[in-house]
């Protein structure tokens, strides 16, 4: 059974190359090598060992650093070689035992994180210049097939006994959750009858059938796979983007303060429990201008205003999902000069082009991103000093409702431009305003070639905001709101969240999100699972057998 | 708490308007009115009563066998109104004691039916010519309310006091599962944060704003409702292309036999348990060929294989969904002469334009989407005398797994024609051999051009089945097969299947049975709603309040 009792929050979800106790990041030229070496006894937790190049949370938040410093600080990178330093084994997925002995809301949680881990791979991919190869030195099952899958290429080595499969369904009465199940048939297209077979044969699947069935792209002898892997690199290396003769920039820690009320960054701030089951999380716009140009960021590095305030965000983010599953609702707020940051949205408009300026961006639109896909109710509180602008107004548009104060003695404004556009699109592939104007797509241009802010009446009208309480209603109108949205279930909440933040189309992210995590989450509830004689609780147990409550759902 | 024990097997799934119970079916020429009358006591079980027009699965089966003859019975209608004989109350949507007091398997199949059902309706917009206009003399909660977003056009009566209603979440901690959230903002693209706003205000929205929200189409004044109404009916009914001058054919009772080792209908059979868990569906091609031209098709009626058979086909799925819990996998075997069957397509195809012609067409491809959609593994067995030709290859291509026998002694074949071309799509919008072709599609004109029956190793090279084994094998490998899959959690199964079989693009109703649905069930396992304390659980209690685990998930 899920051990409600223990303790799942985490001290910092930042770390350093230098710390990484699971992983291996190096630099041959054009080339990085990320290999997994997982320590047995180095979990989060006491309560399990990670054998087998198996992984818990403290194993992906190394993976997403390396991507993040691979993306800036190392520009000189053009491919990289995701392997194992284990003999025979590439990685055997998601510890079971942990799995096992974790909440559900750990488990949510833990799965969506390594999603968005998977996703930024492909995000890299496709937008960064960065191609990944998944070396597979050995066994790949579970998660470990579907980090592979997450890859642009995946080699398979034939060495007799290595294969690569997705046992969850008949070891463990769970799905393939981590994008497993939706990549197989819908970004390597396995055919379906193929993609069932394989999904249910413990084993898994090697050679020239892994080939043919499209699960691997190569299968290589095992005296050749070192040398095909670094040419399979070289190739991929060859096609890439990223710059010449460029210098990364170093990513410092965040050097976040915590207590109890709360957590300060320098740009962020969440404020715990303002009103029952809250919290405010403010994003402080910049103090100063954008550079003059492309060299001029890479000059300020991460202090630079629009990185920096998103690694916040970023971080802030995860900490309020795995450390704060009590909070229900997060009140999205704002301070700052409005101007200051459209002229950083127009900066990094006019030299997208630039190495660093691109990472920036699509960086700001993964961390959006997260946002969109938290389990907490989003309401955005707009009132004078505010800042929704740009980038900023996002927030916004990310909002599930938006309050903004309408008193004429004390005007507030939400401003519009670039950044709105379209660089920050949803996992859906529109844009937040592309998808709240479903209806109108027409009105998109129009309010994008709206002059200047628009205040509350104009942001009413343009359907820019939910109310606009005037000074008489705010408080009660905004002290209800939350009030009412703290007496809901939780579960229901996200449920409707989940399904009313992404009209529109669907995408192979929206479809791992949606589809297969929510199924996912509904098996993660079951006793043939989680039961005491559920196949996840009995999983490893010499001679238990786990026992089903046959019944078709 | 979900009551395991309750007898929830239906024991037909077949009614008439003369048996109606809750639901009265009048015409007047052009425009059908279906009103919604709902008997109190006369729930499928004594444990819940009807009140306010809520519904159970008895309800829906007459809804769902009314929009079936206005389809078949009644080819002069092009308009139908949905509207209630109760005063002051539309539907107050599917009954709360009936779920709160219902398995989890039951309520599961039961959103699915009407889900199904709510489908037909858009189906029959989009295909055949008939408009649904939502009448709503009163308030439309819940369920009433996702009927109505399945109509074409919804009016709101503006008697100051009925509203649309999504109470779900605020009172149930359950979602509206019934398309509702879906429906909402993407179909009738209620922006999202109005959304969130209407999902969770438990009075609803009526007047001015249900309109400027896009919730309904009209609201109308009480004394111009009924004029509104059929002003409204006979517009949408002027724009039908249904036939002129025709007459309907009686669909009459299918007169199956049931008894312990399974049930007989003329062309289908279903034996039960030949394997532990295990299902034999047998389909049966047709006796004679087709009729001359359309009128033929009118004068053979409902006994016409083409609308027979899948009648049958459609009843026994039902059976399986509801009444045969502990199956787990369906075998598909067909029976009869191909050539037959692929005559009965070519007819189908050159009169395609015949309003029964049409009719037959659709209910094919609805009967087949709910074969997609059932819970149960499906593995098709090609054999000799099988005859998976046309319209029952969609059977094979349907499966999760198909085996066809390659014995040089006794020859098997598959064999497509112009019902595989794309006249039968699944819920994604591709046909079946698109979907299995993802990942070449160019193969779909190549194997469609295929002259005559694929043998089995041809239909192997072309991708059509997943295993061939040999005279030798046959019987050990079935029989693993389906020993292993019943030996699998059928969670995990139903979780697999539903993220497999649906590869490629996702739609209204693959987000309804994706997404919504995944949730949905998700949310049905929850304590926070199906727990002792829980909201399902305590609706309708005076002074009981739901206790809510907080944790954010």
């Amino acid at each position: 059974m899920a051990h409600d009792n223990v303790v799942e929050a985490i001290a910092s979800f930042q770390t350093h190359p230098d710390r990484y106790r699971h992983w291996r990041l190096s630099f041959e030229g054009e080339v990085a090598r990320l290999s997994m070496d997982v320590q047995e006894e180095q979990g989060l937790r006491p309560d399990y060992t990670l054998k087998l190049n198996s992984y818990d949370l403290g194993v992906d938040l190394e993976l997403a650093d390396a991507l993040q410093r691979i993306r800036f600080e190392h520009p000189e990178v053009r491919a990289v070689v995701i392997t194992s330093l284990k003999d025979r084994i590439f990685c055997a997925g998601a510890n079971i035992f942990m799995l096992g002995s974790s909440s559900h809301p750990f488990k949510v949680n833990f799965c969506k994180f390594t999603n968005e881990t998977r996703l930024g791979i492909e995000d890299a991919s496709a937008h960064s210049g960065l191609k990944f190869i998944a070396a597979l030195n050995g066994t790949a099952s579970g998660g470990g097939y579907e980090l592979a899958l997450a890859c642009d290429e995946i080699l398979l080595i034939d060495d007799g006994n290595s294969a690569v499969s997705l046992p969850e369904v008949p070891l463990l009465g769970v799905l393939p959750g981590t994008g497993g199940l939706t990549r197989v048939v819908d970004k390597r297209k396995v055919r379906r009858d193929r993609a069932d077979f394989f999904s249910t044969v413990a084993e898994g699947i090697k050679g020239k059938r892994a080939v043919e069935w499209r699960l691997v792209d190569q299968v290589v002898a095992k005296s050749r796979f070192t040398q095909a892997v670094t040419d399979r690199a070289k190739a991929l290396a060859a096609k890439s983007d990223r710059p010449a003769g460029e210098r990364g920039i170093a990513l410092p820690p965040l050097g976040e303060e915590v207590g109890p009320a709360g957590v300060k960054y320098r740009y962020v701030t969440l404020a715990l429990n303002t009103s029952p089951r809250v919290v405010d999380l403010t994003v402080k716009g910049p103090a100063e201008g954008p550079p003059a140009d492309g060299a001029g960021l890479v000059a300020a590095g991460a202090d630079a205003w629009a990185l920096r305030a998103f690694r916040e965000l970023d971080d802030a983010l995860l900490r309020l999902r795995i450390n704060h599953l009590d909070i229900g609702t997060v009140v999205l707020r704002t301070e700052g000069d409005p101007a200051k940051v459209l002229a950083w949205d127009d900066f990094l408009e006019k030299h997208a082009s630039h190495w660093l300026v691109r990472e920036v961006r699509h960086h700001q639109k993964r961390v959006l991103k997260r946002l969109d896909l938290t389990a907490k109710t989003l309401f955005a509180f707009v009132e004078p000093g505010a800042c929704f602008a740009g980038v900023l107004a996002e927030l916004a548009l990310a909002a599930d409702r938006s309050y903004m104060l309408a008193d004429p003695q004390r005007p507030t404004a939400l401003q519009l431009g670039v950044a709105n556009a379209g660089a920050l699109p949803m996992s859906n592939g529109l844009s937040r305003l592309e998808t709240r104007m479903l209806a109108e797509p027409q009105k998109v241009d129009e309010i994008l070639a709206h002059a200047g802010p628009f205040d509350a009446e104009e942001a009413l009208a343009a359907g820019l905001v939910t109310f606009t309480p005037d000074e008489l209603d705010w408080d009660d109108e905004i002290r209800v709101a939350l009030e009412e949205r703290a007496s809901y279930s939780p579960d229901a909440l996200t449920g409707m969240e989940a399904n009313l933040r992404f009209a529109g189309p669907e995408t192979l992210e929206t479809k791992i999100f949606g589809r297969l995590t929510a199924w996912q989450n509904w098996i993660f509830q079951r006793p043939n699972a989680v039961g005491e004689r559920g196949a996840l609780t009995l999983y490893g147990q010499a001679g238990q057998r786990a026992q089903f409550d046959v019944r078709r759902t």
